[in-house]
């Protein structure tokens, strides 16, 4: 038997057993949405979180949503009502973004290889471009004069720091993304003598991370670079978009970024901060805290056989549509997500079963040899933390198969 | 610097040095095409490739395509012509297998989690089923006798031996593909006992291997194997498909397999086989080493920076095309696949350089630390062996970026 990742605090069963997912049956959902597999994202999980950030974390921070988590369109929906700001990582999310309600000014786009189009189609819309290069400063300037548009320019800085204990890391050292903080004031001056908008910084140093010791350490650093390089530049940043970083638990032995803790330590820094910052706003650019924990995959077991003495349990649903929770993306070892049989969600493990996907590849694992209650052919499993890098983040068409469904509720 | 996979045999460049594929200038087929990024496919290579294979096998063995690989529409039609069958693994290949003008006798249809409606679609095109269980096999059996049609049913073994140096293992042990040999005899005699169309094997132990011997040997078994089941079950399979495994060399130090030999050891395998297969056909079933080598994906340099002393292209491409490629698909180690700069194809490398794609994410990487000719913004990356395992087996929304161009030449 495996350990799997701890089931989101939230989820309970109803009086038969069924997984509720916002107050609805898992099966009632599924028949709602006519098929399995589908994703469920619970609305009011997001707004919840986004109200645990807001207490946590001091007045004044704007709240970005990063939404290359999850681009579900009314998920975009929600989210435009309750955050402050959105990320875009490209054109196609240009386009979901301002479809979304969000408004412009309020839109960023973050991404090592813009092209000249997907620029045109940001500095028209009036969207703030964090540039990653001293060339994509240029394209931009000069798309700018060509559609006779000031256009709005954060500098995207690659921090000498990473975030220690992410599972991303995105500075420390020769990356693609942003420009290295030794030549970003000039690259200021010079932006802001050809007429630019220039909107402030972004620093994006790591993410999925638990520790908030290391989050509070990493923002700190981070206020601490943004005031030398706007010391340096001679110009007050408008904006310093501080990354993220506020990881969720997938795996066994994960606990709870202390997002309290996080916030304190926030306050204490903006608190202590240079003066050359005074009258910079700050934003924290979280896609992942935001979302997982409010989405649900559910799949349905089409087999139930054993091999050499071992169970396993087919499921209609896999890897081109959970790409991460199978273990084949970005990790090295591969451990199991949050996983349960949603037809008994109370009821204790009796049997250990490998859940597998559907695709004719042994890499197709949901669950491996997990303790689960005894479950039939046509049961539902669930995958939790299943509401970032999911469903957009899955080769979806691999072996035919075509997306899942999704439904907010 | 590190090294990268070798750049298959039969690319060559122009006299201006541009990358040559079926005999067209890559950037002319981009002009064509009307984007990067592109893949093309060169349907001489795969007829050659065809060719090569019949040259090399004993007569009679049937060559069946498994579709999976790549179910571009052009592409299955070129094969459609060329092969004895195609292997499928979903309702949605069958759909493309079928428009393809492939004859439904001559597909198969393997899947661990095979629904119903995919059963159903399947048993009354005609198409033969590759049964991975026994209650798989009682719901075929139910849906033919629903439907008035006759199933055509082969059996889908679990081997107790794998093919040795793959890099997909698909036997020996516990594994939710097909029936443990053990358990085989009885229910093909209970398959036909209720009136099946009893087809024959599928023995699958594994794929992505590059030593002929281990083909050769685990080709051996699979024969041996075949003959046993049908003497246990008293009935002479009319098929036995050997499976795959013939590979390709994605990075350094990789050689081709040699196919002759793979044939030669075939050959005396079947002409030493137990008479109880003296009349039943064979058959091998291959995906990546028909079509991978016939593939070249083309992205254009839209930055080029430094940081931190190193030199970084940024592609209009990347992992949501190339997911293999950029190591984050069921590899534990990062290797570089065969790449090189379209527009100097012919020239000697002149600098140590990181091509990323432009998604915003350090996953995204094609070619890490790879010695290449100096590249400028607006020249094509090319990554080769991209025929297979590419478009379709990549998270092509992921970031909201879209699908790559495809093109048959």
């Amino acid at each position: 038997m495996k350990p799997h990742g701890p089931i989101p605090p939230g989820f309970s069963a109803d009086c038969d057993g069924m997984l509720m997912i916002g107050d609805r049956r898992a099966d009632d959902l599924v028949a709602v949405a006519g098929d399995t597999p589908l994703f469920v994202y619970d609305g009011a999980m997001m707004r919840a979180r986004v109200a645990e950030w807001r207490a946590a974390m001091p007045d004044g921070v704007q709240l970005h949503y990063a939404m290359k988590a999850n681009p579900f369109a009314p998920l975009l929906g929600v989210m435009a009502a309750i955050v402050d700001g959105f990320d875009i990582a490209s054109g196609g999310e240009l386009t979901a973004a301002l479809d979304s309600g969000m408004a412009a000014a309020d839109i960023s786009f973050a991404g090592p290889g813009k092209r000249d189009r997907e620029l045109e189609a940001a500095i028209a819309a009036g969207v703030t471009l964090n540039l990653e290069s001293a060339g994509e400063a240029e394209r931009a300037l000069a798309i700018g004069a060509r559609l006779g548009v000031t256009p709005r320019l954060a500098v995207r800085v690659n921090p000498d720091f990473d975030l220690k204990g992410s599972g991303m890391k995105m500075g420390g050292g020769a990356k693609p993304f942003g420009i290295d903080a030794a030549a970003v004031p000039e690259l200021v001056r010079w932006l802001i003598d050809r007429g630019a908008d220039w909107r402030g910084f972004h620093i994006f140093s790591g993410s999925q991370a638990l520790d908030a010791d290391a989050i509070a350490e990493t923002q700190g650093q981070t206020v601490e670079l943004a005031a030398r390089l706007a010391r340096e530049a001679g110009a007050v940043p408008p904006l310093v978009n501080l990354g993220g970083g506020m990881g969720v638990p997938y795996f066994p032995g994960d606990h709870p970024v202390d997002a309290r803790a996080v916030g304190q330590a926030l306050a204490a820094t903006l608190r202590a901060r240079d003066p050359m910052l005074a009258k910079s706003r700050f934003a924290m650019e979280l896609g992942r805290w935001l979302v997982a924990e409010a989405g649900v995959y559910l799949t349905r077991i089409v087999d139930r056989k054993i091999s050499h003495g071992e169970t396993f349990l087919v499921t209609d649903g896999g890897l081109h549509h959970q790409l991460a929770a199978s273990g084949n993306f970005g990790t090295v070892i591969r451990r199991n997500y949050p996983i349960a049989v949603a037809d008994r969600f109370d009821a204790a493990p009796a049997e250990t079963v490998s859940v597998v996907g559907c695709l004719c590849t042994p890499l197709d694992r949901l669950g491996d040899q997990v303790a689960l209650p005894r479950a039939e052919v046509g049961d539902l499993v669930a995958i939790f933390q299943a509401g970032a890098y999911g469903a957009s983040a899955s080769p979806a068409a691999f072996l035919g198969q075509g997306p899942a469904c999704e439904m907010l509720v």
